[in-house]
C-alpha cells in the first residue's frame, strides 16, 4: 500500500513561508569593541529574519584578518568559544544570507575578502546590482578570474582594477559604475565603511556602543547588544570610521529617496524603527487604514500568524471587533514528513498551524494577512478555517497587490507566478474561496506611513512591487541571459541570472 | 581581553524556557490503518510541545513489530522514507518525550518492547508512577533484570511476572499495584490498548479516522490528521480495540476524578479540548477573571510570549485596555552564543525577546503570564520592559502561586526552588521589580473552568502545585532515595529519583 | 549511459575481506590501576582484529558503573579526554565486536550491565552458548524481561534468578546451565573475574601491570600497555581477582581442552603467545610444513595479502624458492565505489590489491593463503595474477580444507556456501583457475604445532570446521528455529539464530 | 590522579607517519570515456597513497563542467550514485591532495575551475612552482583577485591575462613565466591537456583504454581500470588531447632530465613504472645494493612496517640472511587515544607497531628502513626491537641522508629539523641507539637504478633533498616572505610561504 504514493510534505521554516517574499540579506559592523566579533554574531542574531541560510563574520586585529563562515543560523555557528577566540580585534563585519545552495556554497557566504595591492578588505552586501552581469563580463574579457556568482564580487574586482589609490577613492570609483540597491558594509585594516546606495532602499542605521560605532541594517541589532541609535545612514552616504572619528561622504549625484516601503509590510522586524518609523507602529496604523477602507460585518478579527498580527490588531482596534489568535502555531517543526498515501486534506498547513474550531465555529470571521504572493497558502488557511466551521472568511491584506517582481534584493516569483499579475480582484476572491477580499489602496498605504498619498510624479517610496515604477535601470534584465558557464556553481549562478529576467 | 570571562548563552528553547515547568510526554496510538506509522508521526507532531527531546514510533504487521526511535524533534527523524516503509503494519504507537541525557539516552526513548511469553508487547506511558522504585526494588529481589530507570519498564516486569493468562488480564493486575498518574496506550500483534489511572490525571482522547481508531493525548492530534473526536477516555478506563471493534473496561474501584488543572492554565495546546473544555476559551476567562480579580489603571496589555497570549487578550476584552505585542520575539534561535567579555545587561532574554521602546515608551504596562516558577525569566522581562521605558509595570499572572512540586509527570524543580513557595507576595513584587503582582485565586481559576469555585473536601481537579493537595500516594517519594545504582544512566537515574524528594 | 547499469563497489576492510572468516570477539579487564579505563582503551586497540564494528568499556569506582560504548573502533571513541575521564575507578572491563546493525544496535553492545538484587554487575563475553535460546524460552516463561537478543544476556539473567547468594557462586550456577564455548570476564564493585568454558575453546590470558591485574583475550594487548604476561587462564577455570589477590576455582568436572586450531592459523594476531606458541611461528612453520606436504617447481613464493605473509616466509625458507611481495596493497581504503557501466575486470580486487606485473610477468608463482572460505576472493585473485602475466599460478592454504561451520564463537557461512564442503580438490583446481591446489594435512596441521598428529580419539584442539568433530552439543541448532520475535532488534535476531542452523 | 597529565595520543596515519616525507598530489585526466568520472574517480584511488586530505573531479560534457571536492579519501566521496552521475560528460579531470586546513579548506581543493573570456577551464597540478609569489605580487598590483593560497592559481591567472588568443597559446605563455616542478592536467570543453616541467621532476603517464586516453601520475592508476599503458609524457613536453588525437607540443628550450628519485624510495607505489624503471625492482635493488655497501652479520633481516619491505627482501637476498616479519602492524588504527597519567614507554609507536618479542628475543637484527626525516620514529622502533629482546640492532637505510628540504612539491621540514642536516653518523648512532646504522651512498643509490654513478656535473635526477643541488630557481625562497595576508586561509598561507624558506 506504501510506495511511490508516499509524499514528503517539508516543514522547514522556509518551505512552509514559500508563499512569503523573502529579504535576501542582512550587514553588521562593529569599530573599536573589544568583544568585535562576539558582539557581530549577537547583531546578527537579531537580523537573522533577514537570512537564515548562511551566516559568516570577519574580524581585523588591525594586522590579519580572520573569518568563520557557515550554514546555518548564526546561534548554531557562533557558540562554541573557540570560533568566538579565533576571530580577533576590534573591528568587524558580519553578513546573514538567506538561499545558498550546491557544493561550492560556502563560496558564495559573505563577508568576501580579497587581498588587494593596498591590502586586505572584506565587504559584506545587502541588495542587488542590476548590472553586475554586464559589468563582470568586461572585467573577465580584461583578465579578472571570478570565484562566485554572486553580484558583491563585481564590485571586489572594480576595486581591484580601479586606477585611483586610497581604498575610499577606490570604492568610490567602483560604486560610480554600479547600478542597483545596496547597502554596504566594509572593513580594512584599520577602517569600518558603510554605504547606501543613491536612492536608499535598503536601510543601514549607525548606533554607538560605549566608545564603538556600530553599523546595521535593523535598528533592532543595537537593541540586543544595548547599543544606542544615532542616525540612519542617508542614501546615498559613504561613512568611513577610525581611529580618528566618523567622516562622511556623499560622493553621488543627489536623485530623489525611494526607500523600500515592503520594509514596513513584511521584512524588517516590528522592534525596529527605520527611516524615522517604528515598524510595528506602521502596521497597526495600515491595518486600522484597511478597516477604514474595507470595512466588514464580522464577529471576529484573526490574523494569519505571523507576520499578521500587528494589522490584526489595527484593524481590530479600528473596527471595534474582537481580536482572536483563532489559528494556533506549531512552534516546534522539523524538517520533513512522510504524508500517508491517503492523502490528507491540509496537512501542509496543518503541520504548522491549526485553526481552533471551538472558537471559529459559526463566527463570521476576518483573516489579515500582509500580502499575497502566489496565494497556494491563503488558499489552505482559508479552507482550514472554513472547515474548522466558520460561517464567512473575509481576507484583508495590508499591502497592496504585488504584481511586478523585485530586482533590488527581495527574493520575488517572475511575474508569472505572482497571483495578482494574473487575476483580476473577483477571480482571486473565487480562486482563494473568501467571501469577500481586500487590498489596502497604494494611497492609503502612503497615508499610513504618514504622507498625505503617493505622489505619482515622485514617489517618497520605492513601490516597484506594487507599481512597476522601477526607480533604477535594470541593465542585466532587459537582454538574454548570458549563454557561458560563470562558475561550477551553475545551479546557482542559472538561478540568480535567469529567474529574474522579464519583459 | 577575551579569555575566561567569556560565557556561553544558551538559546535553545527548552534552555531559555527554563524557567516555564514541561510536561514530559505525550502518546498516540492507531489501529486498523494502512498508513499506521506516518499518521502517528504525525500525531506525535501536533503533541510535539509534551515533548522535544526524543520521539519513538513503534508498528505492528500482526506478526512482528518495528522500530524507530531517536532523539529530536518528531520532523527531524520521521522525514526519511526509508524509515515509514520500514514501520510496517495497521497497528501503530508513538511518543514523545521530554529529557533524556547520556549515553544510552536511546535505551530509555519510548514506546518499550517486551518479548513476553504470550508474545511481544510495546507500550508508551504519558505520567508518573509513585511507588515504581519500591515496586523496582522487590521486582530485583526477584530476579528481574532492569535496563532503563523509567518506571515505564516497572510495568512491563509487573506484567511478565504476572499469573494471569491473558494480556488484558497481566496488564490489569500489574495496574492495581500500581500509584500514581499515568496514561498509556499499547499495542500487541492484534490490539491496541488504552488506558487511564483512576483519578484521570492526565488526558487521553478517543477518535476515528476513517475506519480506524486513534488514542492521543490531546485532540489537537486528531485535527492534524482530519480524524474525529469521539470522547475522553474516562478515568480508571481501559479500552481494548482489535478487529472485533472496541470494547472498554473499568477495572478499578471509582474514585474522585482528579484531571491536573495546569493542562488548562500552560501544558496543552490552546487547540484542544480536554473534558469538554476549550483550552484557549479556557485561557480567555482566565485572563477575564484575573481582569476582574486584579484590576489596573493602565494603558496597554501585553501579554509574555507565547503563551501569555490567550490570558491577555481575555484581560485586555475584560478590562477595555488595549492589547498590545509590546514584546517581539525573534523566530529564528540556533543553540548557543558566546557572550561578550562586557557583560551585556539582559542579553539572555533579549536573545529571544525584544521589548518595542517605540511603543512602551511611558506607558503604564499589564503584564500577563500564565506562571511563575522560579521567577527568574521575569525578573529579567520586566527589568527589559522598564528599560524600553514603561513608566510602571503590573505583572498579573494567571494561575495561583505554585508552592508544590508535581508528582504526577510534569517536570517542576524542588520546593526549595519555587519563588511562591518562599517568599511572600511583598517580596515577590520587589523581587520581580513589579509595581503590582496578583495571581488569579483558586476558586477564581476553578470559576474560570465553570465551577462554581474550589470544593475543598472534594476539588474538582488535582491541584496539589498550588495547594499541596496530593491526590495519590507518594510512596518513593517518603524515604530516603535509593543507594544504589539502578543502571548505568546513573545521571539520569539520579535525577529522576532523587530531584523530587520532599519532605 | 549511466543508470541502471552503475554498480556500487564496496571497499571497506569487510567487504573486501567477506570472503574470510571472522573472530566475533575480544575481551580486555583490569582491575588496581589508577589510570583503568585509559588502559582497557588500549588493550582493546591491539584486539582490534578481534572486532571492529562496536567497542564498549565500562569502569568501576567501588560505588558506580561508568560506562561508553559506541559504534565503531576503539580509537575513534576514546580518544576524547572528557570520555576517559568519565570512566572513573581503578577496575574496568571492555569489549570488542565484529557486527552489530540497525536501530539498537547499541544496545547489543558490551559490556552488559546489570542491577542484582546483590549489586552491579557488568560482564563482556567472547565466544557463542549452544543452548542459549532454549535457556531463554524457559526464563521468559518464568518472566524474565530480555532487551537484547545476544546469547550474553542468558548469563546474566542465569545470575538474576540463581537461588544462591554471592556473586561468584550465582555465576558458577549459571555458568553448569551453560553449553558452549566462552571466555568471560566480569567486574563487581570489588572484583575483576574471569573464566574460560571446561574445553577452553576460546583463548584468555592473565598478565601484570606493575600492581595490577589484567585479563585478555590475546597477549599482545599485554605488549601495547606494558605489562607481563603471567600465565593462560585455563579451561574451566574461574580467577577471582579482588583486593585480596587473585583465587583459583575450578568449578567444572575435568573434560579434555579442546583449544581453537584456527587462532594459530588466523585469527589471532601474529605477535600473541596462546597457550605456549607463538603465532607468528606456528604459521610460519605451517607454512614449512605445507612445502614439504606439497612441493611446488616455481620461481617466486607470493603472499596473499596480508594474513599469508607468515606462511609464504616459511614456505619460502623451507622450498628455497625466493619470497616476493607480488600483490601490492592500496593503504586508503574507503567505503565504496561506483563501478563504470563498461564492467571493469576484477574491478573488486584491485580496488584493494594490485599484482606487480613487472615482477610477475613470466613467472611460476605460488600463491600462499591461510583459508578458503567461499572460494570468490581466490577466483579473482587468481585471475589478477596470471593477467599480469604469471606463467603458472600454484595456491598453497596453510590450513585443511574448511567443511564446516563453527558455532564456537567465529562467524562463519552456513556449510552450502563453503567451497570445500561442495566440491572435491579438482573441481577446485578448476574453479579457482590454478594448475595446482594443496591444503595442508590436518596431521600437518598438527605436527607444525608440535603434535605427533591429530589423536584421533582426543584430538588436542577444536577442529570442528575442518573435521565436524563438534566438541560440544549444540542444542539450539538441532531443531527449527523459533517463531516469536525475540525483540525489536529482529534483523540482527535472525541473523543470528538462524544463519548458523544446520541439519 | 586522572587530569591534566592526561595526554592525547594519535594514531591517524598521517600522525604517526609524522616522521615520513609527504608526496603532496596526484593527478589523473580522462578523455572520450562514456563513463569519465566513474574512471577518473577510481584512477584517484590507486593514487591515493600521493595524497589522502582531499579529492577533487571536474567533468565537462561538451557545454558545462560538473565537480565534486572534498575532504577525505576518494572511496569516502565518490560512492554515491548521485555523485557520480551528476559528473556528466566523456572528459574529466581528477586531483587528489594531502593536507588542507581550516574553514576554507575546500576552496583550495583541486582541480580549479576559471570562466575565461574563451571559456572555462578546469586544472589539476602536482608539483610546486618556485616563483609564485612573485608573479602574484605582481598580478595583485594589476588587479587580479586571489582567493586561494595554491601556486596554480597563479597559472591561471597567468592564462586568464595572457595577451594571446588560443587555450594553448596563454597556457604556454602562462608556463614561460613559472618556474618550478609540475605536472600538471587541465579540461577544456573539448580538450584534455597535460605538461610537464622542463626538467620532468614530477611524474605523468599516458594511457589507452578502449578509445579513451587516460593520464596519471603513476601506471598503478592505469591497472585498476584495465587500462594500457603507452608511455611517460616527456619532460618540457605539453599533449592536446581532442577529438582530432593527441598532438605533442615542446614549446620550452631543452635542459636536462632531473626526474626526482625519492619518487624510487618511497614516494610511488611498488607497482608503478615510472620511466622505465619498475618501483618494487628498484627498491629490491637498492636494498641489495646496501647489503653489499654496508654488510653485518646478524641473524634476521627485518623491514620497518609498511615501506621497508622491498628494500628488506632486497638486502635478505643479497646478503643470505633470512627475512623476517619481525615487526607486526595493527590494521585497525583509529583517530586518537587518551595515555594514562602513568605514561606507557613506546606507546606512540606500540599503537600502530608491536614488536614481535618470540621472534626477536636473542636475535641480531638488521632494521631496514627506507629513509630517516627528524628521526624521532627510528629512535621509537629500535627502542620497541631493543625491548623485545634483540642483542644487536643495525639500522640500513635504503636513501641517503637526507639532508635539504624539497621546493619541488614534497612536503619536508626545514633544514633545521632533518637529522642528517645536523648530526654527524657516529652522533646519530648514538642519538637512535643503534649497534651500527649505515645509508646507502648516493653513487649506489644510482647504480641500483642502472647508471654507473651518479653523473657529478649533470646529474641524471633531481636529488637535491640529498645534495643541495636543486635544478631549478628558487625565486620565492631567496628573500624574506611576504608581510601581507595573502588570504583567509592564513593558516595554511603561513605554512605554506614560510616553512620552506631557507638560507
Amino acid at each position: 500500500m506504501i510506495g511511490r504514493d508516499i509524499r514528503t510534505v517539508e516543514t522547514t521554516p522556509a518551505s512552509l513561508d514559500d508563499d512569503r517574499f523573502r529579504e535576501e540579506c542582512g550587514v553588521f559592523g562593529v569599530f573599536g569593541h573589544p568583544d568585535a566579533a562576539a558582539t557581530t554574531a549577537l547583531g546578527l542574531h537579531a537580523l537573522q529574519h533577514r537570512g537564515q541560510e548562511a551566516v559568516g563574520v570577519v574580524s581585523c586585529d588591525g594586522e590579519h584578518f580572520h573569518s568563520h563562515r557557515a550554514l546555518g543560523l548564526v546561534g548554531d555557528n557562533f557558540g562554541a568559544r573557540a570560533v568566538i577566540q579565533r576571530l580577533k580585534g576590534p573591528i568587524a563585519v558580519g553578513h546573514v544570507r538567506y538561499s545558498t545552495t550546491g557544493e561550492g556554497a560556502l563560496r558564495n557566504v559573505q563577508p568576501f575578502f580579497a587581498d588587494f595591492a593596498f591590502g586586505g578588505m572584506t565587504i559584506a552586501h545587502n541588495g542587488n546590482l542590476t548590472n553586475a552581469l554586464a559589468i563582470r563580463r568586461e572585467l573577465v574579457r580584461r583578465g579578472s578570474i571570478f570565484h562566485t556568482t554572486t553580484d558583491t564580487e563585481t564590485i571586489i574586482h572594480l576595486v581591484a582594477t580601479s586606477s585611483y589609490s586610497t581604498v575610499v577613492d577606490r570604492l568610490v570609483d567602483a560604486l560610480r559604475q554600479i547600478e542597483g540597491a545596496y547597502s554596504l558594509v566594509a572593513v580594512t585594516r584599520r577602517k569600518l565603511i558603510g554605504m547606501r546606495d543613491p536612492h536608499g532602499v535598503r536601510p543601514l542605521v549607525l548606533g554607538r556602543l560605549d566608545g564603538a560605532w556600530v553599523l546595521s541594517s535593523e535598528s533592532c541589532a543595537l537593541d540586543i547588544i544595548g547599543a544606542t541609535f544615532v542616525r540612519d545612514i542617508e542614501p546615498g552616504e559613504l561613512v568611513v570610521i577610525d581611529d580618528d572619528g566618523l567622516r562622511s561622504i556623499k560622493p553621488f549625484a543627489k536623485v530623489p529617496r525611494r526607500f523600500c516601503i515592503f520594509e514596513y509590510i513584511y521584512f524588517a522586524r516590528p522592534d525596529s524603527t527605520l527611516e524615522g518609523i517604528n515598524v510595528y507602529e506602521a502596521r497597526k496604523r495600515i491595518g486600522a487604514e484597511l478597516a477604514v477602507e474595507a470595512p466588514v460585518d464580522a464577529d471576529l478579527i484573526v490574523p494569519v500568524p505571523d507576520s499578521g498580527v500587528p494589522a490584526a490588531i489595527g484593524f481590530a482596534e479600528a473596527s471595534g471587533i474582537p481580536f482572536e489568535l483563532g489559528i494556533i502555531r506549531n512552534h516546534y517543526i522539523g524538517r520533513t514528513f512522510i504524508e500517508p498515501s491517503q492523502q490528507i486534506r491540509l496537512l501542509g498547513v496543518r503541520l504548522k498551524h491549526n485553526a481552533n474550531a471551538a472558537r471559529l465555529k459559526g463566527k463570521r470571521v476576518v483573516l489579515v494577512d500582509d500580502s499575497i504572493v502566489r496565494g497556494t497558502t491563503s488558499v489552505k488557511i482559508v479552507e482550514m478555517v472554513r472547515h474548522a466551521g466558520a460561517s464567512e472568511v473575509h481576507l484583508r491584506i495590508s499591502s497592496p497587490p504585488t504584481t511586478h517582481s523585485c530586482f533590488y534584493g527581495i527574493d520575488t516569483p517572475e511575474r508569472s507566478e505572482l497571483l495578482a499579475a494574473n487575476r483580476n480582484l473577483e477571480d482571486m476572491v473565487r480562486y482563494i474561496g473568501v467571501d469577500s477580499l481586500s487590498y489596502i489602496s497604494i494611497d492609503g498605504l502612503y497615508r499610513a506611513l504618514g504622507e498625505p498619498g503617493r505622489a505619482v510624479l515622485r514617489p517618497q517610496y520605492c513601490d516597484a512591487c506594487f507599481t512597476g515604477d522601477y526607480p533604477i535601470r535594470l541593465t542585466d534584465y532587459q537582454e538574454p541571459p548570458a549563454e557561458r558557464q560563470l562558475s561550477l556553481l551553475e545551479g546557482e549562478q542559472t538561478s540568480r541570472w535567469r529567474r529574474s529576467s522579464q519583459t
